[in-house]
């Protein structure tokens, strides 16, 4: 029986980052990371696997971590836990442990459509040896479809159809892609930039069934539409890992995640889960949140890994914070749409903001800027932004998830101290997210 | 004798914004910008019209946003203030007025140095004639020596260089360039971009004349040497415009702006004051602060045009964020340096984060980032942040900046709710400002 004062069963964004955690927090422990893979991949770069990077070796988290932050790795499966023992089996032996913290992810969702068990149909599987096969498939492929329009659909047809002779087809059921993360006017727009570079994409229409005889041949619609497909691509959602923590007993939660209050503890008060595996709670509200992305499971896991020995930090709750990027064109999302907003019950005034965002317009590099900004009526707070633009709305949409996050009112936002320069911002007279808060002023 | 009810002394970032927001608070009060100029530069663009731009005449506040605003605007000169008859002398008649904002912006700081008064001894005036002149003698002179190392003085050093066969010398009297903005290590770091784009800087050197009969020839240092020149141009500060201020009695603050208090109201009730001639209090301790920045003159503008009628806005006192770039390598600032944290008395913990900004580090345009962070050590609040790396940083500042403003703990941020994406950000394990907020509290 080998033992470690703090157990991490998993080794990607949440695991790594929860085990980075705890030992800056508890210098004097013993921690160890079990994980089943040889080799990590950043989740987020998988789909620039297949155009940008070429090739999973280029998309691997460097496991140099592991020593500069003293941390034991071993790679094994975890089997079973025993937590009145404080025993996690692995294919590696027994471990006992203090403090243990699951962070077992998620795996694709799978839908029982027909069809989907047919050679040629590929979820996305963190897996360096599966990504390598997906990536010859890729290579082998002419007519690629790709089922579920969020982002992980969009970056790999955007990928995809950058290779040679490929052409690319992307399902989605909603009327609009991206439309779980952006109001219609952004989808929209991001649409015409991902059809300008030549994916089709088909929205509001169901996958009936993938064709084809032992080998996926072509994809049903529910619209009566017949596509040709020699690789179908499932892009439609994530499902936590928790066989697990259910087998060991821990609560699970609405939306099938390990349930945690938070400070990221599990029903068993010396375990900890945090990313992909957890319930989420939305900061909004406090409603279960179905989002997964690599940035809250890192934010969960540097709660999870402060309070293994004692209470440092509570969870405020899921803000929701993402971009992608196509081209040269990004978009960017902080807590609420306009859309989720009046689903949550708020009162809102939405503000749209446009501009070039450098000054004056004639700087290089100066493009059109969209900036939307949804605000609680009564007490003028901000509930969430979305912008579109080049690369640096990456980091605007971090100032507005700061602002959101702080709860800062539209008055407090109005007097935002921004930093502006002609190569870098749009004018400080012009800036977006303050013009945003001040127009929004005159219609509460 | 004409009347408005809202008059606005001044036309650049602090004029302007301050009407356009009159407007927006109150809109049924007329409202008139009183202005000099005939065309308004953009004053952070003006070092660009020599290289990137080209041209003063691509480097305009553009006078559309007036009529978008209903914003009468005069073309005169402010000559006098009669406050009791709450009546204002122009070149252009008098006008009557409820509520006046001083606008009136800066000059060019001119120390009697020996032969400043020397043909070809040039400071930056914001003024499209001047400007245009100045371009004729930067195109004809060979070889430029810019006095002062500070953003002006950087950024006309680097526009200067790219153009065809000049020779371009900053000296700079303190031991760095950018040293009133920056710690000593990015100052270092940005001379070195800059010295390996030609320019030559001379650090730690005081000017002693400028020598030439009638017109320039050269350059005398504190050290002895002696540098030909054929044009001298000065960045060595500005000077508040409060002739008009003075003699109509209110009252002038400890840095020689116009008092005001948080409501941006001088010493007369009906007289508001912003921008650069105006007095600041730093939002760090509530001392008087020099910083002079169109992104601070539209934030005061904000506060001033909002509370003519009533008060609706406080002013938090001034921040100090601000960003530069030269060539793909941009350098941003919000807050307190260390060194000026120290100087304020603060027990601080700094801490410096590099690393690349997007992930995996082999994804395109991924280049080193440098983030240095300072906290206030028993409360754990930032104080502020300093980022180097590519154009992205100009918003990520921001984020900072937000942070600071909202006086947000290492704690609070090492909870940041963070968007990322591999073509945008680095990677959610490794965010610079995270980490750094993670790193101080192991040191608090």
């Amino acid at each position: 029986m080998k033992r470690s004062d703090v157990l991490v069963v998993g080794g990607s964004a949440a695991g790594l980052t929860a085990a980075i955690t705890a030992r800056r927090h508890y210098p004097d422990k013993s921690i160890t990371v079990i994980r089943k893979e040889q080799r990590v991949v950043v989740p987020c770069g998988i789909p620039y696997i297949f155009g940008t990077l070429g090739s999973p070796d280029k998309n691997l988290i460097p496991d140099a971590i592991h020593d500069k932050n003293k941390l034991d790795l071993v790679i094994a499966e975890a089997t079973e836990l025993d937590r009145e023992k404080k025993v996690l089996q692995t294919s590696d032996g027994e471990f006992n442990y203090e403090r243990l913290i699951i962070a077992t992810g998620s795996h694709p969702a799978m839908p029982p459509v027909p069809g989907f068990d047919l050679e040629g149909v590929c979820a996305i599987v963190k897996d360096v040896a599966y990504l390598s096969d997906l990536q010859k498939r890729i290579g082998a492929a002419k007519k690629v479809v790709i089922i579920g329009g969020g982002f992980i659909g969009i970056e790999f047809a955007d990928e995809i159809n950058k290779l040679e002779g490929k052409q690319v087809h992307v399902i989605e059921l909603l009327p609009h892609c991206l439309a779980l993360a952006y109001d219609e006017e952004f989808c929209t727009a991001m649409e015409e930039v991902i059809r300008a570079r030549g994916v089709d994409l088909i929205t509001g229409v169901k996958v009936d069934r993938v064709l084809g005889e032992g080998k996926v041949s072509g994809v049903a619609l529910g619209d009566g539409r017949k596509l040709d497909a020699d690789l179908v691509i499932l892009g439609i959602g994530a499902v936590a890992n928790v066989d697990l923590a259910k087998r060991a007993g821990l609560r699970i939660g609405l939306t099938g995640g390990i349930t945690v209050d938070r400070a990221m503890k599990t029903s068993d008060d010396a375990i900890f889960a945090c990313g992909d595996c957890a319930e989420k709670i939305s900061f909004f509200g406090g409603r279960p949140s179905p989002l997964k992305l690599a940035s809250i499971a890192s934010q969960e896991a540097r709660i999870a890994g402060a309070n293994l020995y004692g209470l440092r930090r509570e969870s405020p709750g899921t803000v929701g914070a993402w971009s992608t990027a196509v081209g040269d064109t990004a978009i960017a999302t902080a807590g609420l749409t306009e859309e989720m907003a009046r689903k949550h019950g708020y009162d809102t005034v939405a503000v749209e903001i446009g501009g070039v965002n450098r000054h004056p317009g004639g700087m290089p590099g100066a493009v059109d800027t969209k900036l939307k900004a949804v605000f609680e009526r009564k007490s003028g707070v901000l509930l969430g932004g979305q912008v579109m633009g080049d690369q640096t709305v990456g980091e605007l949409v971090n100032a507005i998830s700061a602002c959101v996050q702080t709860r800062m009112r539209a008055d407090d936002i109005a007097m935002f101290a921004i930093s502006t320069h002609p190569a870098l911002t749009a004018s400080p007279i012009a800036y977006h997210l303050v013009n945003a808060a001040e127009t929004a002023i005159g219609k509460m």
